[in-house]
């Protein structure tokens, strides 16, 4: 962290700086440049939480030099990390491929995917228990009897299962059906919901906030792992801009970015990133070349049936067809679906 | 809703959707322009929810001509709402302003901001006793003692009390203490908690997302309205935008656009729409000429010892300086505090 | 400028460092932190400019302490700038109220509309001859001709001349006709055109892009000035975000925070920052409120027969009221129109 | 052209936008709705252009049915642009690589560059003449002497040159040195330049600009268009959002959908679109999977010492490494290099 002094500042208020920082155990670094005089301040961060060094006197700004999440950066685990689920690894060579209806609907429904996707060579099954929609009219899911179906669909087939959870409340309910949890987009900052999903024993997906950041993204994951839960995914899935001809504006760049700066998997969601499904599968091919680590991707036995999401849904002959460019992409990649 | 048919579209295509529609009791208007055939949907839209029509053979795109929510809007009830809590009204020609500090702290913080409030005239306290915080490492508040803390303020100033509910865990414990519940940023689509505040017999304050059109912010008070709770004041706090030099863009103009399309109550919270202490005085009284229906405003004993968002807020001498200017605008726009 | 170091940095990526910056004769300042060693860089940064020290061997990041624009700042001049135009006077006490139609359409419009803002005691009058427009099928101005029919209503009314260039090959022939150029949000990083009207001996209005931050905005101020034109004036006319309902969001946050940073006056427009006649009034109010040296306004005739802006533009009864309201505001400010 | 009705709208409103309709030649088509009444505008929507209908009486608001552009619409030409210059292809089954430094700085930079690109079998070479910087203090180009070098780097090599034009004064000076004119970002609304680079007989590249929509990216792409220069080539260089680790965010959707709505070509410059140089062959890779026509990469012999964009500029090992990852990916697309 460093203290940025506004040209007027004196020299007692560099003292007074000084002083505090010492009673904090933090040790001072000042220099004096041209225009202005920075301090440098050495020692734990965290003892300063709270302390709002913008008002002492002759203060201008202050400037954080080091990220404030640990446990989920790049230097607390300098290898990419892997996340084993049954007989499925996430992570390193792997591609994780999730696929599935975005509301689970009913019994035909998701059995029916569960067996195409099965078939496929899928190793996960998606669908929506608990909705989250933004008009209450909208349909909100079939709530545990989704979990129910989706569980079934597991015995069948053998599918994993990954479902999203909204409240705290149904935590304990998911964690006795689903293999991985799903934070949605709208709660990637409620951090009741990011802590007791820490001490959950089930793999996490985080979905991007539609205006979060990468930091505050992971700064999401590290409330998660904080909690003792280290096996989280992040998904990529479109945030929000200016532009109104897709849904969101899938960030695709975020791939590589995280890969650079946490251990972490990344996959990204290219239905919710697009809002659009004649856009899905060359979104799909560009994550995949981008280094994503996997994808989550709507399928529906007939989108124009679908209760939620159907313009964004593909069917399968469409899934299949994604499924083969996808397969060309990551084999010159060296990478194993 | 209208239906915007591709160029290439056919005959059967127009049959198609006429079929779909009438099947679902709704009536079709078919209007062939120069370019395009448009086909207007009549009758209960909500018949619709969850029918792709983007997916039929030869529709281009499905234009929205009604806002989706209904409750909150200006033509379910053209007068303007007030709520009444205790002798105070928030609505109509008063002014409502709410101060405190960002977190409870502790007993002598609480109560010095409290008698300095009452000694000013304003008539609620706020104070956080659950803090969504971005980092883990940050202080989260003294939850249940926070918001006894508050009560025990309110009993001896007869100040009304404001805090944050983060979870729906903690809501039969707010509605004990607090006499409207605040709703944050982070949580406004966090739907089962709009649900769940809709069920309890309190006003909520909902503050907009950073991230959410005014659209979405009045859908989000029609969750809450839908369940019985009329009693929605909406809350201006500033939207993520590019710029850097403010924590948030407010965005007043939200303020009378918000009067005109709803009649819901709105007030404006210029501390987090700046997160500058030295701006807050001069977008208070925008806000209030701009036709805010009140303030809530950070006010700490000493911010440079707050234990959160010191930086965006005002001592005493700074606050009182803030009220006795906007005292003066209010009086030309004939509105009372 | 301070550089910060990766954990991993060796010894002798710090002593490259410190030997390429004595070789510019610019010192360094090394401070080892707990997790992080920086480098303050002490003398003039712009002996670095063009120097990509991000990609020295150990160097995670620059960052920047610094403002780079120097003469727009308001360490360049601790007092707020005036401006002089025959008997006007832009900043200070004076709120300066330029209005008029979007664009110049016809003599009688003009001429009409100058005769009643002279009524209105307004000093100045805008109008467009050259007219960007989004889409080319759209009305593009009068061109010269609209620039003299602006120039008669001067001769007729005193009115001092408000008009836009686009291009440099229109700056003469502007110069010959109005009072005070304006720089048109689209073209605020048009450095050609920043530069050669900072050789014209005109005050120049420069309204802040559309995607700009208000630290871009004060680098286009400064190309200006650096040319020798000291008589800018900053217009704030709304930003891109996700918000529909509103045309541009406007930013009245960034007038206090300019003439915090600044010396330069700043004027608001309220036709474009929100693109509806209808909030324009409201904020107009807050623009004052916030603290801004005017306002610009769209005004009309007859709106609805206007070519263009139409939908923001107020009639003559609108205007009337607009300015009654206004005026409360700044007498409470004590500023006087 | 749709216009929606308020819910108050009366009987002679609707008969007033018949009869203005009507003497526009414009047919009406009155839709009565369960909750409004729309009218579908039949006929030349042009005639309507500058009516500001939003302002009758009973009118809600105007909903646009139809894209602005024409002649940059897939509608207007359903297969694919190509465009030739010299022996080179850009569009159709041609993937093309465009690259060099951001700024031409002397003669042995420029050469030593070409020649190592015609080794490579890169097309086209770039490098900036005239440089828009966001600082009146930094390097701002070689000028005309720029153009010169990069003719005579073409001379040498063979490689077809590309270089930006930042005014309308530098066109003609252009146009006798470079082989395919640039539109930078800044300048996609320099609608001036626009319609004077549409007269002159070069491919445009025509760069998205930071805040604009893609319907304003093909508007302008029109006004080029319009003045009978088709040869428009799109380049998506990132857009700006609320993200910071990343210069910009760059948009790989806008690829498919502008191959979905318009015939023009599609490059993407991953250097400007992250701004930094360890994302650049990642997301060159996923634009390229995401169905791009090329690729406009910064390469720099000595980044270290690049005089403007270093941070984000390749090296010529890491631009090899480059092009044989993205020729893997070229090669399963089936497109050739």
């Amino acid at each position: 962290m460093v203290i940025v002094m506004k040209t007027t500042a004196k020299r007692e208020d560099m003292d007074n700086i000084e002083r505090l920082l010492e009673r904090l155990d933090l040790g001072a670094h000042i220099s004096e440049g041209s225009e202005r005089t920075i301090i440098g301040v050495i020692g734990d961060k965290r003892l300063l939480d709270g302390v709002p060094l913008e008002l002492m006197a002759g203060v201008d700004k202050i400037v954080h030099i080091v990220e404030p999440y640990k446990l989920a950066s790049r230097a607390f685990d300098p290898n990419p990390s892997t996340i084993k689920i049954g007989d499925e690894t996430i992570g390193a060579d792997k591609l994780t491929l999730i696929a599935g209806p975005c509301a689970v609907e009913d019994r035909d429904q998701i059995l029916e995917v569960a067996e195409y996707l099965k078939n496929c060579g899928v190793g996960f099954i998606r669908g929506g228990a608990y909705k989250p929609r933004t008009s209450p009219y909208s349909f909100q899911g079939l709530e545990e009897e989704g979990f129910k179906l989706l569980a079934e669909a597991r015995e069948r087939t053998g599918l994993l299962v990954v479902s999203e959870v909204i409240s705290t409340e149904f935590l304990d309910e998911a964690a006795r059906y689903v293999d991985i949890i799903q934070i949605g987009a709208r709660n990637m900052q409620n951090f009741q919901l990011l802590r007791e999903v820490g001490r959950v024993k089930k793999p996490v997906i985080l979905k991007r906030g539609l205006s979060s950041t990468v930091e505050e993204w992971l700064n999401a994951a590290e409330y998660i792992i904080n909690e003792g839960n280290y096996d989280v995914i992040l998904c990529e899935r479109g945030i929000r801009t200016f532009e109104t001809y897709t849904r969101n504006t899938l960030d695709l760049s975020a791939v590589p970015l995280v890969k650079e700066i946490s251990h972490l998997p990344i996959i990204v969601d290219p239905s919710h990133g697009t809002g659009k499904a004649n856009l899905v599968t060359s979104m799909s091919r560009a994550a995949i070349a981008a280094g994503a680590d996997g994808l989550m991707v709507e399928v529906h036995p007939n989108p124009k049936a679908a209760l939620s999401d159907g313009p964004q849904s593909l069917d399968f002959p469409k899934f299949s067809s994604l499924l083969d460019e996808v397969k060309k992409i990551a084999k010159v990649l060296d990478r194993s679906i």
